[in-house]
């Protein structure tokens, strides 16, 4: 079952930050507009710099997780392969979690003093989903096909991530692709899942047969009925936000930001 | 002969949609040049919303088709095989059609109050196309090497509409851009038909020898004279549809749009 | 030595249009800098529409060659083939032939009065490219692996080609981007000399060993040369026609100009 | 050890550059922004006419020592190949270097009278890429798959800044896909350090073990960790260079711009 919750664990993290972008960029565009005092624009800062701190934490919680955590030690898509090899496994996990790390400290360092360069933050992220990728590519899948068909179909997920947050160093702040962006992390989020319950089912047993050919079949549609609902979700998120700040008038998006903002206040003071 | 007629389907579906947007794009550029009053704008909407709302029909009417019509069920381009696995390559073009249904929806949408961010149509068709491509190649053709050099000339259109309808979300009403993706629909639905033809011939009989490798050489130039009379008809209606309007006078478009409206009207209120 | 001819033939045409353009782009620049009246774009106009004939004129040639010369109708890059098979090679060159024919007409139909949308020439030439690369992709090389390596690598030069079209068709007149057009062209044209030399040499013999690993390197580097070839021709010719009409003062463009423009009329009234 | 010094002066090569551009260009943009005169833009063109100087000569140093010197004409990746086949592996990389040769010149070139198109500098840096890219594509590991493995990483790294220096041609200048090329020349030069270690470590031994898939992984992973370490060093030295012009006050650019003038004026006239 370790092999089911290490890929969970891989999947919730891209969730996540799917589900969070699905709600923040609405609501972005819409302070914007309705409420274009400074103080809306500064509480949007303070919610990208909290968002690239969780990005670095969950990261460096993933490779901890990875490398010490006594059960997921034996995470292994591979079965009956030496220890040396598992622990190999592993370390790619944490390369992938160190590159979205870094992006995560960019996305802080970009509201330092240090200015950096807009858009090093997008090309970080861009960086990390083309070295996840890569690594999903180089991969040894040890002759296990359905396992390589599952990769190959999450690499379609991470590379259209990573071209269209490329496309953002130059286009920034383009809601279509920011909506992309956001479609397509959760899209990578739900098919680890996926991929959790087909090699390694919660309910033990061997996982889905890898010779029979209407597997493969199945789950190329499942791919894509996956990527149906991740749109799904994403525009159903993006007009409840919409409704619930423009649908209740004006008045209610200045409380709610000021909600929001009492909230980020707590989370940077916790002792208050 | 079921695999022929379903095929034919699928062509009719692309070829419907090429022909009109043939005609409907020289219109659309002529009235704005033409007519610059706000009442060409709103037929060219009207039309808009009717294209999204039989573009969703016909999609659910393929899905329907491919599921539950007797005959279709047999559907199938791999000949010996299991009822199981004819069943999925109908889930297969399901999924297909699914997605442009759901283009369809977001067409009718955009002009709906809900105010949908602009680009979207144009992201969800390029989607549809890019789902549809990748089916096809991750297809399993079960070693019949023809189906798989049919197909593969196939994904070429498929990606080639898809990249360009990927462009039209940052370059919107750019015409080469609305020609190109006109021509690859026209190539996609002739090409289905030439599928058709020549792996289940409507006059029966077993199909083209799938090991000569003269039908392979000749199937890949027939694919580009499939292009080169795409170019020419997408060419021709433009031109014909230029000079009906514009060479008989500018007072012909006023009578022609108000019969369009007329039309549209009609189609709006079906007791009338 | 009929294979060799034919090749032959082939790299002229494309070597024809390389160094014509090499010679014309710098000349179109230096015009508009120089000389902005009106009658420089005129010349220039009716320079594209010649060329345009040309290529269509070349282009029907070359696909009248292909069919019906014949000691081109045993043209075989594959030696001891059926007959049937060798025809469809011939076959194959018509269609690529075919769609330069298209892209001369629309050059020259450019300039009519039916007003064709600005970039659909350089649509057609990105197309008629794009074709030729996928036809040698989809070529069946019959097992001979040099063949096959030899048009690999032509096919590099192809796309490279339509790549740089595809982007004048939104970045017009854009002078790196037809230096890179030219020199791709000229490239294309030396290198199907060398497929000539290499498969069929005009003093007999039968070709280069096709197992040799060496030769494969000796060809790979070999293409390169002939790129860096290409590249210095196209900048010596762009300064020898810079230093050719501003080295020798600016009263001479106008009696250049005036010369290519007697030039061009003597082409239009050849009776004259 | 022969062959360990010949990938290392390749990986020197390629790192040299890298860690130049990672201090020049921040500096360019700093001297932009705070001494707006005319005489920093001066110096940074003398900076980039010897820096193109620079790679020209290297570049036929780079020749030369691959054709001439005895103890690298034995350079070889395939053990127990026969004479010719080694004279062919350094004629390739003498193609190589004789791009990045040509490249350099045209940097030269571009300061001088001639006027070259502005972007032609990029445009053949980018080409010099891609051939590097296309030579290591084609080159013939002779079976030996972890050979082929690490040059295919190395083809990510020169493919990747051929992108970029490709997309340099159109936004010139652009902060981010200058910072983008460095890193990748810095990961380019490293990672030629890392073949030549783990091919033929200079320690002697027979490089590392072909075949152990454990190999594979971990040089996958080093390779992501290479870039890590690589974007480190772009950023430190971005900021290391800012802080030490800002940081220590206007007064003291123009004294440093005033060393690095006295510096190139030293390099012109080394008999001063």
């Amino acid at each position: 079952m370790s092999s089911f919750i290490a890929n969970a664990l891989r999947g919730t993290f891209f969730m996540f930050f799917g589900l969070w972008w699905s709600v923040k960029y609405p609501l972005k565009y819409l302070s914007r507009r309705l409420n274009e005092d400074s103080r809306a624009s500064r509480w949007i800062q303070k919610l990208d710099v909290l968002e690239g701190a969780a990005k670095a934490f969950f990261a460096l919680a993933g490779m901890l997780a990875e490398q010490f955590v006594p059960n997921l030690s034996h995470v292994s898509v591979y079965s009956g392969q030496s220890q040396s090899w598992e622990k190999l496994a592993n370390w790619q996990y944490m390369t992938m979690y160190f590159f979205y790390g870094l992006s995560g400290i960019v996305d802080v360092l970009s509201y330092s003093p240090l200015k950096l360069t807009l858009g090093l933050d997008r090309l970080l992220l861009s960086v990390a989903l083309c070295i996840e990728g890569f690594l999903f590519c180089f991969q040894d899948y040890n002759n296990a096909s359905l396992d390589q068909h599952l990769y190959s179909l999450l690499v379609i997920a991470v590379f259209g991530g990573a071209l269209c947050t490329l496309m953002e160093v130059f286009l920034r702040d383009h809601a279509i692709l920011e909506f992309f962006r956001t479609s397509f992390f959760i899209l990578q989020g739900s098919w680890f899942w996926q991929i959790g319950f087909v090699l390694s089912p919660p309910w033990g047993g061997p996982g889905w047969d890898q010779t029979d050919r209407g597997n493969f079949m199945l789950l190329t549609m499942g791919f894509f009925w996956h990527y149906a609902a991740a749109l799904l979700i994403t525009t159903a998120n993006s007009i409840f936000s919409r409704w619930y700040v423009v649908g209740r008038g004006n008045g209610r998006l200045r409380l709610y930001s000021g909600t929001l903002k009492v909230g980020v206040t707590c989370l940077q003071c916790p002792t208050m």
